[in-house]
């Protein structure tokens, strides 16, 4: 719990970062004129060559993560494809990712196209198959981890607590912050997590992840999917989302907050290394408001 | 601020409703099990007519206002088109949005496809496309609604109440909550209210929509569509939220929470009628917590 704060993260959200906060004027409650740091969100479009996939908003700090993440957490880049290029243009709000050969996902989408006329629907289905027969390790989590990622992560110099609205998602090891994405959606966070790890062959199965957001299905599954056994969260949690981590045995933690948590799958994998009783209640400014949540 | 709490809701959440929520297990931070009323999350595949549009994650208790919304919100459904059927299957979790004839978004989807393979980037543009011109009418928003529609809905019976993790939105007229719609995405909600609005022809120019989720430059959008000129928020805001509501002339009110508020746009149409020196600060146990949030 005593761990420095100027953590050895390797990537940290920059709070005073240009182009991802911006000051906005406004009128308080009481009349008076306010000027407030608002985060920014700007639609980033991507392409798997020449293939258009989706319009995502971000506050696009990291598109190329962006990009990568989000075609792996898909499925619509397995390992066996290899990336040749990652082109960004940040006037024409683009993000391409090339690949050495033709992917699977662009044939198949080619082939569902001309029956059906589009295929965004077949996303999640494809997201779904790439869960069966996965298993996860099963490296064990400690409580004494969890509560002190907790109060690490909520004082780590970061756009939320500069200018709010904002969701966070932290890679970490044992009770070390490795790499903290933010970004307008929680889905964006996670997948730039994924992109990092990707581009720089970390691996997963011993790792944690942290989030601010719901464990709704899609960011359990996302988790899965980038072989992680461990998914933490402030926030509460959908009952498909404890059942997809209940299928693929990933360890699921909801509500973390101060010394209270909730298990909801994976509880034999916990070491409960350390008394609730003596970890401190969250303190208040600490707390992330659903005002900026 | 004393209107009486079982207001004449015209249609409200239903909290005890079968197939909504589910009783999870799991173990706490003492190590105790524990049983927790948990949101459901399924899957909904929505056609437009022969067209598979998207697959969306709901808590399923309004199929077919949610579908309409959606294709009304995204600028997939116009005025001129005429509903016929909407046929939802809840085994085959699919809905389908039949009109009398091909509709214009159909046509430039199947151009759009046969250009680039499929149409998913082009719906953010075809949003945007729908503002242009767009005037929202001046009505007047008075600071009383304001805190006594916060005071009111924090109270209303609800699945947030009963088992949290989910987004609420409601249409107001004045200080009166009339359609409260609740889930899994702060978009599903807007969207079934937008689909009970034109299924049952409810003017919007002289409407507040309250949501409980931030204000991305999706909601503003969205409210802007449906014609709603004052949207207002318990959460913050983007940069662009901002933006675009000041473009149409939307009021813009985020961070609504006892006494405070911040209004970003549109203050102009803002009647101070109440001094907020003399508004209760927010009770903590109506807080809605990110935990649940």
């Amino acid at each position: 719990m005593a761990q420095s704060e100027d953590s050895s993260l390797w990537i940290a959200p920059d709070p005073d970062a240009v182009g991802l906060t911006r000051a906005v004027e406004g009128y308080d409650h009481t009349g008076a004129k306010t000027s407030l740091a608002v985060v920014e969100e700007r639609p980033l479009t991507l392409f798997l060559n020449r293939q258009e996939i989706v319009t995502m908003m971000t506050i696009g700090d990291y598109p190329e993560y962006l990009a990568v993440g989000y075609l792996r957490n898909q499925g619509m880049l397995s390992e066996a494809d290899t990336i040749t290029a990652i082109d960004y243009d940040e006037e024409l709000e683009t993000v391409v990712v090339r690949t050495a050969d033709h992917t699977d996902f662009e044939d198949k989408l080619k082939k569902k196209t001309r029956t059906s006329g589009c295929a965004v629907g077949t996303v999640f289905g494809d997201m779904m198959e790439g869960l069966e027969g996965l298993e996860l390790p099963q490296t064990p989590v400690h409580t004494s981890w969890l509560y002190s990622l907790s109060h690490q992560i909520n004082r780590l110099p970061s756009l939320y607590l500069s200018a709010g609205a904002i969701h966070g998602t932290v890679l970490c090891e044992s009770d070390k912050p490795l790499i903290y994405m933010e970004d307008v959606g929680r889905h964006n966070a996670v997948d730039k997590v994924a992109g990092y790890m990707l581009r720089h062959g970390i691996p997963a199965g011993d790792k944690v992840l942290y989030t601010t957001g719901r464990l709704t299905s899609e960011m359990v599954i996302k988790t899965a999917l980038m072989g992680i056994p461990t998914l933490v969260s402030r926030s509460g949690f959908t009952a498909w989302g404890v059942d997809i981590a209940r299928q693929v045995g990933l360890t699921l933690i909801g509500r973390l907050r101060g010394q209270r948590f909730v298990c909801l799958s994976g509880e034999v994998r916990l070491v409960r290394d350390t008394d609730p009783a003596a970890v401190a209640a969250e303190d208040p400014k600490h707390r992330r408001k659903s005002a900026r949540a």
